[in-house]
């Protein structure tokens, strides 16, 4: 059995290193474009900031150590061209084609620069790969800091911004979208505005950038319109969902049978809605990545589906989310009420710091929809309680008794969580 | 309607708070036998240690902004010395009787010193009451540094140590049973014990004490034998449970019809076994309180019960466990496997550092009954979870694919849970 693997970042290999532990006899070839393999693009932005000295530190694996300890041939600089699936073989750009019994396509995603005009300028840059980091890290070294913009509110962009002015630049943050993160909440969009400005950060929300030369900068990082990587598995037939990735079943095949997808190129299935969703993040994309891995060697291994749970800092503020916002619970047909409160993460003779903590409720269920938390410190721990029960569809009132842990150095008595359950309490049935 | 609350810490001015908040026009009595209520006990081993540096900072209500804000009765220096059920009156110790409709019991704990003689030296502390903490205080003030010892292996024994630390005292550690903080699990015990040693704490564990005068120590603190307040009531035909605390519904509710109890004196549900437990702590106090308020108004509100969810930090180590160990697990009919790893909980590049992660699950249905966390850093947020997912019966199998929060400054793509949570998957079935 031949398993092929496009893509060598998270999924894939993900997908390599799972398919090799159930299946010692299998021939495992994972196909890269790029040189580098197995790195942590999440912790792009600690590079470009200089905390991650050495882009290499992101690297967990490379094409030699898989090959030795797990007996895997990783191929960088294997650029797929096409997958002919009626002969169950993929083109690579050399004119080279490769025989698979089973496929896994991990293709990812990337910031669209399509509509935007003079992408190509010395001072501008996306954060798509370690390679679009490292020339920005080059640059970022041998200029001088001045005026930088950063198009996109995303996770990266966000991060991009602390980045740079951790580099002495001055910021400035555009966004085509009315709301930061992508997320439907007003007042986070607000909250997270101010806590910018306070940085100093200039933020224009509602601005759409069709030229990069309309902005006055120094340095432009493009990091807005992120989109999955689909033409090669489209053109061959492959199902894209409505969301634009591809569709996959909840063991990671796509419409061709022996064919799977993972990762950022895919949809996954939202746990609150029941209905695809196409949110691209490491998490998911290394979980997939196991599960699609798994079914190509004949298990067969389910990946229930996320909630979007996500966390990133913002000039030293964690915000954090998971399931639905009230905007996007009541698109989705649910009656929602919320409450946000402010509390204590622990006594204030330990440092405690505000908290800030939304949750929403369906009304007549009190299901529990989504959180979104707010602070500098306690954010991380807090918003996966909250997943942890939006994804057992626990209620309000099931949160309210929740036996957390409490000491003084740790917490409150009364967790920000549950204080935020007791008034959502009051709101639902 | 007069609601007579016996206790003025945590339950029962849980339960008098928000008896009020539903019925505005009951009478509410408080009676407490010391002078102070409402304050935070798990504060005080900060006091102690000098973080917090007057008492009165752990004090949330006085007497008199309970009868301002919430039209509540709170006498103080009022002990109860019968409960006359028949008549509906409680009789205290200056004689005068007190008519109530509903009663609620929260008499607490304390540290029984049955069996060990010359308690009352000058040099013996207990840590029951705030009182006890404001002496002890006074004591470490007037008294120069030399040798303690610290009588129990509990919370607060394991606090006090740390305090007493922190004060220039060298510590010994002593301990009946032969594992420390009442959890049976040899390998926890053993790294405690190595935590401590390596912080100079001299551990001496399988070493009952029968008389303060076998110590060498110019200060000793006892701790051990925690024990739940509960003669007045069973003078008075309350009926107590196997565990000697008293026996209550899921509605607070004792054997007596409108007499409630809440807090360290009552038992409650184990959500694993469905057996009645005693496991005095500060927040399931807090929570039992305001579910007898409740239903002492005429609420029908459930308390599902708790998991002992618990955290301690002791010499910089947070240890936190929730659910059964997996000897508690066997002795209550389930067939325990669980796996023990060691990970990071954050990336290098973000100080990340070592936290062990226990978990226990049951072999032939995967359900999850146990866990427990070891580390300098993010062991509060992560037993919460496992708490969530515990109480929800969530498999081994449901939480390898938990959608939990990832950036790079708050955690690993791989949360230490999940990859816990997958080595156990292969034990189970």
């Amino acid at each position: 059995m031949r398993l092929v693997v496009i893509g060598g970042v998270a999924a894939g290999m993900s997908a390599a290193a799972r398919a090799r532990r159930l299946d010692p006899s299998a021939e495992i070839v994972v196909l890269e474009k790029g040189t580098v393999v197995s790195y942590g693009a999440c912790g792009m932005p600690y590079f470009i900031e200089g905390r991650v000295r050495a882009w290499e530190t992101l690297v967990a694996h490379t094409p030699e150590s898989f090959a030795r300890e797990r007996n895997v041939t990783v191929r960088t600089g294997a650029e797929v061209t096409a997958i002919a699936h009626a002969k169950r073989e993929v083109l690579l750009a050399d004119g080279e084609s490769l025989k698979y019994d089973r496929l896994v396509i991990a293709t990812g995603a990337r910031a669209s620069l399509a509509g935007i005009a003079n992408t190509s300028a010395p001072h501008v840059f996306t954060l798509n790969t370690i390679y679009d980091a490292i020339r920005l890290k080059e640059h970022l070294e041998r200029t001088r800091p001045g005026r930088a913009a950063v198009v996109g509110a995303g996770y990266i962009g966000l991060e991009t911004v602390e980045a740079l002015r951790a580099n002495g630049w001055r910021v400035q943050l555009l966004t085509r979208s009315a709301q930061l993160l992508g997320r439907s909440d007003e007042w986070l969009t607000a909250a997270l505005r101010r806590h910018l400005e306070r940085f100093r950060v200039e933020v224009s929300v509602g601005h759409p950038v069709a030229d990069t030369r309309e902005i006055a900068a120094d340095l432009i990082v493009l990091g807005a319109g992120l989109k999955p990587c689909v033409e090669l598995a489209a053109e061959a037939g492959v199902e894209l969902g409505r969301t634009g990735a591809i569709r996959v079943t909840d063991r990671a095949e796509t419409n061709l049978h022996g064919v799977f997808a993972a990762g950022d190129c895919a949809e996954t299935n939202h746990l609150v809605t029941g209905r695809p969703v196409w949110i691209p993040l490491g998490t998911t994309a290394n979980k997939t990545g196991r599960v699609a891995g798994a079914n190509a060697t004949g298990r067969r291994e389910r990946f229930p589906g996320v909630l979007g749970t996500s966390i990133v800092r913002v000039c030293g503020l964690g915000v954090a989310f998971t399931g639905l916002s009230t905007e996007s619970a009541r698109r989705e047909g649910f009656q929602p009420v919320s409450t946000r409160i402010e509390a204590l993460d622990k006594p204030r003779y330990f440092g405690g710091r505000t908290l800030t903590v939304e949750l929403v409720a369906d009304k007549p269920t009190g299901r529990l929809l989504g959180a979104t938390l707010l602070g500098e410190k306690g954010v991380e721990g807090r918003i996966n309680v909250a997943a942890t029960a939006i994804s057992q569809r626990m209620t309000v009132e099931d949160l309210e008794t929740l036996d957390l842990a409490y000491a003084p150095p740790f917490a409150t008595v009364w967790d920000p969580l549950l204080i935020a359950a007791q008034q959502l309490g009051k709101l639902v049935h």
